[in-house]
């Protein structure tokens, strides 16, 4: 499943260079993570039963395009791989006419909230995910 | 030349998980990198003159703790090597006792701010930079 | 004139007590502004030719409503008044059922970017602006 | 008791206009309410206790001076009365020199994090607070 949400750029993500700021970004990739669990009819309740919370333990951002005020962006967001404890995803934003203005791989880890410690993925949480994969989204160029 | 800046986690830096969020981690290391600006005594006009500034284009992001409202983190930036058009930075965010919290390399190109393009690295400043070079900050394990 | 905008509630925009921090309001209604500015067909050319730009002097704000991640709110703009050297505005952030989270008043001068002082109003502009006074709205409960 | 916390303009705080933001004082302002319980030494644990939070009703700002990168600013709080329900405080935001470059009044009331309503203030807690109330800085020009 490939998760496109649609973010139109406003004047406090920009900073004193007149673009989006570096760290906006990562907000934005949460946003989309946020929106691909909920297409995925993934409840958060699943993960707050479960007393667990996906955090992120990796990221790596190339920034190729920079994106200004009212620029109407698309961040696509993918599960790429499950590891033992984590989920893998690639997630890129989009300009209008389809340029990447950043491209990520992010790396989540399930965190219990109880114990502040990282946790396995439950076994049927992780049935669910598993049909979820797209594998060649984190393959493209 | 190792730069640390000093800062106290806020309230409004803290998610919904109660800890400093991924994103707010990104414009630490912008701070820290303004602040190594300063303790290089390379003052930004440096960059303003040449109508250039440096923009970040990769980053590479572990996170290992979490922080806390009120930790007192530490943010450590070096420069570690100069390419044609790049700079790249080894940054760390650590907690009050060493531990690191998050540890980062960030690569910036030098942006033109009339063209909005890369711009190769003027001689002077090169001869200027290259002398802050921390190269065994990168390699720390 | 009436300038309403639309804007779904995003996950950083959230604070620990999970409802969206008092202060992201302010930047909902700046946002608000910028809308109002493009739907009055005022490009902000028109101030940037002047060298002067639109900036908060007073703001008064009334929290009635929390709101929540994924609430879908309304952020309503209208001017209602202009002194000798001030915009008054009168904004509203509605969720969807119409009701109220905040509520607020704010004054803006016009700021010269040279002198860094507040400036009269260009009587062109201000027969402009004039035309997109909606005084009844300042009055609504 | 006046409580006063210095604060660092960075570089996330600064706008597309070069200075401080209008809704980043709020942020401020919230920092230094934490940093006035700290000083109280009323541990929030004591309102995490009686399920209640203090959330802003209502907040007036004037906006005096701009404040720019690297301003070290200071955060002055005051709790200047209690209503039945109502705790208010005046804020200020100074700069280096001791000019104003915000001025605040803000109006918290306890929420209860299990209703989402509003809350009558405990008799113990009211009592603790009214030792701290410094009515003269509520009046100060």
């Amino acid at each position: 499943m490939l998760s496109r949400l649609q973010h139109t750029v406003r004047s406090t993500e920009v900073d004193f260079l007149g673009h989006v700021n570096n760290a906006k970004y990562q907000e934005y990739l949460e946003w989309g993570r946020f929106g691909w669990i909920r297409d995925a009819a993934l409840t958060r309740d699943r993960f707050a039963h479960a007393r667990i919370a996906p955090v992120v333990v990796h990221v790596s951002l190339d920034y190729k395009r920079e994106a200004v005020l009212d620029d109407v962006l698309t961040i696509e967001t993918a599960l790429v791989k499950i590891g033992n404890r984590s989920l893998h995803f690639r997630q890129r934003v989009l300009r209008e006419g389809g340029e990447v203005a950043c491209d990520g791989k992010v790396v989540l880890a399930l965190f219990n909230l109880e114990t502040r410690q990282s946790s396995a993925l439950p076994d049927e949480l992780r049935a669910e995910l598993e049909r979820l994969i797209a594998p060649r989204y984190g393959e493209q160029g």
